[in-house]
């Protein structure tokens, strides 16, 4: 893994130990897919952090700056992950806010890990998602329930596992949304009340491919065709959860094909 | 405010950029009144501590290690706050905890606000705590909640905020525990659901000097008296919530009293 810090108009390779970030969770962050060396849909990925630290009335720092160093870190890469995590930055000791903030940009970049062919094998966790409106779609520093769902397996076979809320409505996986084909629809859970407003999530919602429901565990498992997308990987077909599987589907390779002609960054082997 | 960090038998004043605790607030904290160089209740605190780690499957440090490198920190403080906090350490890209896991412990020393007198005041946040048994009582760092409410109001006159859940039952204020004399008898919320189980708290709760309670936010505003606890400045009575006040309360004197007998760190000018 290869980092950087951006603080104060300086460049560091470390954190201050008194960041908020680690302190309270205190920020928001971004994983976008790199190919050729480029980050994939900046403007959607910058626009939803923007979104994010509004909601939580954190700063923002200047795009192009972010933009120019996260390029310059990810430039020799020919497929990676690139990681943008902001947060209020540097704070005394308790939760007020401190009166002048300092925005700290952490920049990091990793590997991708294959796409499981011919699917994702998913299984259901037993975590549920806490229902907090005012968290709700963005993508925040507070993932201790997805550490603790990502927990409950250690079995490499099992790809990512599918989160329901307490109050028993499916929400995501661990690490992407979820999209199930019920009467020749697509639908997607909501984000209003937990889980994170994906940027694939959002170009799919955005064409008209999908549209939001509310989606029982029973609906999921009996759906015609499941997939779940994420910035890093795109489109993944699911080719199981628990007893139930699924062949190739072709509406998903359309979709697949879709938007790889859309964001090149993800286009694939067929 | 004066820093360290402890990895892997070394001591920093820096963090890495790809802890979990700032990914993903993967840890739990605790915060430590310090008297003549001696942080107060530490059997407490470590105890706390071991119960959240253990619930986050975080390994744990060594204790001896810790309290060394923490009271070598705060040995030249008349009065301090002792921050510790444990991270999972540093991972790679995902939730799936490492395999080799090496924790983190970052120590830091900040000053102690002083004690508003004759009482705190206090008002009633719109922020609702999420419901979430499984973080539900420790102290870990996901803490946007209590950082959202926070920033509700920025009168230097007001001192704190009483956080409902989500289903209106009263949790505590975003940095203290709270207690309520209703029909002559101490109650204090309980937290299985969201809150954190603080040490004050369970001393007073240990002690039979109250006893856990579902409240409202009616219950509460209209108790004979109301205090508000925490490590850092023991026992706070509260002189007003809104618009009610109350008068210093001999109960909760003789508390105080008793708290600091117990343990001298929380002695205090009558």
């Amino acid at each position: 893994m290869n980092a950087k810090v951006l603080r104060e108009g300086r460049v560091r390779l470390w954190l201050e130990p008194e960041d908020r970030g680690l302190a309270y969770g205190d920020g928001v962050f971004e994983t976008l897919r790199v190919c050729g060396g480029v980050p994939a849909m900046w403007r959607e990925h910058w626009a939803r952090l923007c979104i994010g630290a509004t909601r939580l009335g954190i700063a923002l720092p200047e795009e192009a700056l972010v933009r120019c160093e996260a390029e310059s870190l990810v430039a020799d890469r020919a497929l990676a992950a690139l990681k943008i995590i902001l947060t209020r930055g540097v704070g005394l000791r308790g939760y007020a806010a401190p009166e002048v903030e300092n925005p700290t940009v952490v920049l990091t970049c990793s590997d991708v890990p294959a796409l499981p062919e011919p699917g994702l094998v998913l299984r259901w966790c037993k975590t549920r998602m806490a229902v907090q409106p005012l968290l709700a779609g963005i993508k925040h520093l507070n993932r201790l329930e997805q550490v603790l769902a990502r927990a409950e397996w250690n079995d490499p076979g099992i790809h990512d596992g599918i989160l329901c809320d307490r109050e028993d409505r499916v929400v995501c996986t661990t690490s992407a949304n979820l999209f199930a084909r019920i009467e020749g629809r697509w639908l997607t859970p909501t984000v209003a009340n937990c889980g994170v407003a994906g940027t694939i999530r959002g170009w799919l919602l955005a064409q008209g491919a999908a549209v939001e429901a509310e989606l029982s565990q029973a609906q999921v498992s009996h759906a015609e065709v499941l997939f779940a997308c994420n910035a890093l990987r795109g489109i993944l077909p699911v080719r199981r959860l628990g007893q139930h599987d699924w062949p190739a589907h072709p509406e998903v390779l359309a979709l697949r094909r879709r938007l790889a002609d859309a964001h090149p960054a993800y286009a694939f082997q067929e």
